[in-house]
């Protein structure tokens, strides 16, 4: 499989155009508040969405426009979660409504998202106000789009690659949305990936109900399950290669390369999450399965113990073991081997449950880069997982004590 | 009944000394790192455990040590947890056959504790040079033996009460330690209560098991669950009450005894949680049942985003709908109704699971004290629960961010 990284996002496969423009949803910023991202032609579309129980009303209005496995628009507004709003769903399919006057792209065919704060009143008027101006700014501009769905993010997340189909050069490429209240077990924040690649909408929705297993549901960054979280994928055909219509090499391929793209996207936002200084990662192995894994790894990076720890560079192994203990998953606590790792080096910090000597200066500067390797072995099994998510600092304290005003 | 508040901690009952010295374990410290309970008269003693599977040595002694149901003192060290070392088990006696040796107290009948940093060495040697001096100054002692349990506490926590069983007045008291490392599920932290109230083994294990459902199982400040908390009981029977040795009126006095103790201990930790400023209180009504409001609450005051909010008195309350919805048991959002409460008065701002409109100013006045109740009314039911936490700060961040040193 030869994927290869390149430049564009959602703009990136052919066929898809993007903006992103501020309308005044913000009314106190600056900044972009509102993308809309749409395909030439209509698309076979997929998507999974947060486990949380109270969901916005984006998230209720796309599932019904994504019934019928189609769709060729995103429209998105930060500034609002459009979440415990009475009207909600009236704004959302009323957003749908804009899209559909201004581009002809039928309203049960836009997928809708809206990010910022919960219970907050809105009204279409600053969309309806911005609509024109959104829609004439269309072209390659991924950029603007990610902009305008950045809320307490501080650097843009857009990803695309190129890879081949049955012979055919396709593209993918997405947009992500994320920062705070990001945690496994769910659809996670927003993302939106666009392809020229040719795939039925069951195949799809297999795909990216598959992915997030091992791409944003291994993603945390302070363990609150977001009510607006989406993960939609368009695929417009327009690569021209033979439909995926079926399990075999080319759905293997396809899977690979969306991979590529969250995976580089978890990391990113893992990175990025809010207030955070360092990527952590847990990579988890010797499980007694994937399972396993997974919860333990989750476990290790959910951890405000050993999160705040990384924040100091403080090789306190003790709480990673700690984590491991209370995930919930039978691991023999006995057998458990520790280390640290970043570009820095590699220090082992614990090997069968219990301390082994090692070198604070050492750790030290492994532990003062900015991407972080927690190495666990369970020696129980052949499972392994990976786990992404960031510090405990300062910051995201500041951001998230007043994050209303 | 008749409960009242009385001074003299774990000294409050007949029969019971205590003390704590420094004897150097926290090397670069001050402060006082071993503590000791003796009673009198050998006692019936129950315990729970921590929930997580990596353990304290000092828990795998004291479960044997306690199988009988029989004990008479507890000795207990800071500055170290004894967990995750090679030799830990041996260290743990160690600390028993002191006792034996200095005080003639059965080994087997020692409740042994730890709490400090995982996965360092120790020795014996601190405890033994400090053993004749910590046995001669025993006495009514209780804040001398709470302070040599703290770590990060900011403040001493004891609490005893008087009640009577069967007609005669007996004496229940406790001491506790933790601010940091508590979670939900655990036996938590480490606390420690006696009692001259006659009460067979049996019947005080079925009271401590029952109790921690609503008491320290509903505490969190930072959602990790601690490798060696202990919660233990002693009851000497010096009060000279009939022996309960069954349910009934007597029984569900000393339960109700217990209960006002460790809800008290409850607040106590969960306000002097790290770096805490406010102790938030989360009321839960209208569940479908106990067990759901259980889980709601405790969602609640362990959202980081909700913690975060409380710090910065911000009416942020879809946070607190937002931790209601992913809190994993079933509730239909659109019944929630969400207030702010605190001395300086009560404001509602949900209804239905929608937002309502409400003055900031209220609110914010009503955020800026250091005891904030959230009350949640799920509209569906008479299940109720009660769970406690704190908010997160700067501090909690600075405390964790380099513990070791």
């Amino acid at each position: 499989m030869d994927i290869s990284f390149i430049p564009g996002g959602v703009c990136a496969a052919r066929g898809f155009r993007a903006n992103g423009i501020r309308c005044g949803i913000k009314a106190s910023s600056k900044k972009r508040d509102l993308a809309l991202i749409v395909s030439e032609k209509r698309c076979t579309a997929a998507a999974v969405y947060t486990a949380n129980l109270v969901r916005s009303a984006p998230i209720k209005v796309t599932k019904a426009h994504l019934a019928d496995g189609y769709a060729q628009a995103v429209i998105c507004n930060s500034g609002n979660a459009n979440t415990c709003n009475a009207n909600g769903v009236e704004i959302a399919e009323g957003m749908s409504a804009l899209v559909e006057r201004y581009t002809g792209i039928k309203a049960g065919d836009v997928i809708v998202g809206s990010t910022g704060v919960i219970g907050q009143q809105m009204t279409l008027t600053p969309m309806e106000n911005g609509m024109a101006e959104l829609v004439k700014g269309l072209g390659d501009h991924s950029d603007l789009a990610e902009n305008a769905i950045m809320t307490t993010d501080t650097v843009p997340k857009e990803v695309a690659v190129e890879f081949e189909a049955g012979g055919v050069k396709c593209r993918l490429g997405g947009i992500a949305k994320g920062s705070g209240m990001i945690h496994p077990n769910m659809a996670t924040m927003l993302v939106f990936v666009t392809t020229d690649c040719a795939i039925t909408a069951e195949m799809l929705q297999r795909a990216v109900s598959e992915d997030v297993k091992t791409s944003f549901n291994m993603v945390s960054v302070d363990g609150d399950t977001s009510t607006n979280d989406t993960f939609a994928v368009m695929a417009n055909g327009m690569a021209g290669n033979k439909l995926i219509d079926s399990g075999g090499e080319d759905f293997e391929t396809f899977r690979a390369a969306l991979h590529a793209v969250t995976v580089k996207l978890c990391r990113m936002i893992a990175k990025d999450g809010e207030g955070a200084t360092k990527l952590v990662t847990c990579l988890l192995t010797g499980a007694a399965d994937d399972d396993t894994a997974k919860v333990v790894a989750k476990s290790v990076i959910c951890s405000s113990l050993t999160k705040a720890a990384m924040f100091g560079a403080d090789a306190n192994w003790g709480r990673v073991l700690c984590a491991i203990g209370y995930s919930g998953s039978k691991v023999d606590v006995e057998r458990v081997d520790v280390s640290f790792r970043s570009k820095a080096g590699k220090v082992d910090v614990c090997k069968n449950g219990a301390g082994i000597p090692f070198s604070e200066e050492e750790a030290k500067k492994v532990l003062l880069e900015d991407e972080i390797d927690i190495l666990v072995d369970l020696n129980s099994g052949d499972g392994a997982a990976e786990a992404w998510g960031c510090d405990l600092t300062y910051d995201y304290v500041k951001i998230n004590g007043d994050y209303r005003t």
